[in-house]
């Protein structure tokens, strides 16, 4: 179940990250490099902050043939993808409530505190995207006006608490990956965000 | 103390890097993201080189909830802030010597060698500002022209000086930290900086 | 054999990250910075993969020493340089094959499968580079167009190959050091690279 739902995660994030390699015109290598960082970014972050040795993410060869496949993809198919790039952001929504959820889970795994396995959760789900941006030299996402860091720490949140009250194993990665994705995406249909800071009469 | 320290170099840096999240026009969760990036992620940076698993500052929750408060704080308050800038600046100087005293002191208390805890320390009171300015597509002030990394290498040479030395415990941190902190202050009050580059009718 | 390939390997990447820091009119600690971070940066992300704690490079003092000596060196006697550049592409090219080479030779000796061996050697020779171009605020040279990650991964290849092949020792990172960094030339002094994406009448 774990690794199916990463599988599915790393797959949704290589695609994202190929898509922007693509739109900012690299070439093939290009743009598997930033699908493949993309795809497996969060979950080597979650590896070196567990202390997992070598990464599960490099260690295992599903996860790179998957990210490579997808990013592979992307690069060949993209001009029948044009209006497809809302799928695009879904996909992303999607990735962001799995790692969120493995994340976590994984971190209570690794007997983490319930309070570290909630941050190593957002952290995951955040960490692929944030080394994306970094990559093709733009300012995150995560920093822009949209929910974004807010549902990926509810589904981590989620899954600690039903490891907490104790209820069947895989309810938690459930519950939390629906939940933080859906919340993600109704954030984007319907532009919610959270407030500016205030201004009072103030200059620059 | 070490603890306590800590937390004071956490809060410090938690509140310069929201203060430039504020300048960035973040939204509510973009500042928070920034400033408890910048308290805490010195102290991620020490414990992934130290190989602490997970991370202390994930795992004990008063340096996120510091760092978290800070960051709100300067978010509903920055208006009032104005001219409070250089506050920020000095806040920045005391986090900055702070962490590179306790980083180099958690280095050798994970019996890394003298040479490899002046290191440490150095990148534990550069590592937060660095992810700070990558994560707002800046420059780091870190390759600017003020002296900014020799301060934080002395005071991580002070901590370890004094521990081959056998002075008793806190004195290193505490000399380490004000002398760090004092000197970055009298870069940035008097103008001091490195030489540049020789040109010798160079062109470009 | 292995000390001294990374010393090399070392020492030509410091050298091209004070070019660029010198090229950015950065200050005297601005140059080594990046001189040091670029050359020290892929020894001490492969050691955190592979769960070397502290990482080498920092823990022995000759690597931090000889990047700050080409560091200091660039620095002090760039303008004799100008139209050395291509010297530093060419040493860049070295220090890209011998840390694909050497990174997949120090994982499988931590007993890491061959196919992470691979990958770990490819991103230790990619690493400092990549740290470097996201110091200086610039899209990394890796994702622009002329093959660089190819030749890493093909270096670190030939490494694994070698081992599951039983070679004896020092032939594989001969040969992998050799065939990667003389690919890399040929890329780029013949201008090889990698097909773009397909175009079908796409706009933007």
């Amino acid at each position: 179940m774990l690794t199916t739902l990463d599988l599915i995660g790393t797959a949704a994030f290589a695609a994202s990250g190929a898509s922007i390699g693509v739109y900012k015109r690299l070439d093939l290598f290009g743009v598997c490099v930033v699908g493949v960082t993309t795809g497996i970014g969060g979950g080597i972050t979650r590896d070196l902050l567990l202390g997992v040795h070598p990464p599960t993410a490099l260690d295992r060869w599903p996860n790179f043939v998957v990210a490579l496949a997808f990013s592979l993809a992307v690069f060949l198919l993209h001009p029948l993808m044009g209006h497809v790039q809302s799928v695009v952001l879904w996909l992303d929504a999607l990735g962001m409530g799995v790692f969120a959820t493995t994340g976590a889970a994984t971190a209570l795994h690794h007997d983490a505190e319930w309070w570290a396995a909630i941050l190593i959760g957002a952290i995951t789900a955040i960490g692929g995207g944030v080394l994306r941006d970094v990559l093709v030299n733009e300012m995150p996402l995560l920093l822009h006006r949209d929910l974004y860091a807010t549902p990926a720490l509810l589904g981590a949140l989620i899954v600690v608490a039903f490891e907490l009250w104790s209820v069947p194993y895989p309810w938690g990665l459930v519950a939390g990956t629906v939940i933080a994705t859906a919340l993600r995406m109704a954030a984007l249909t319907r532009g919610w965000n959270l407030p500016s800071p205030p201004q009072w009469g103030r200059t620059s």
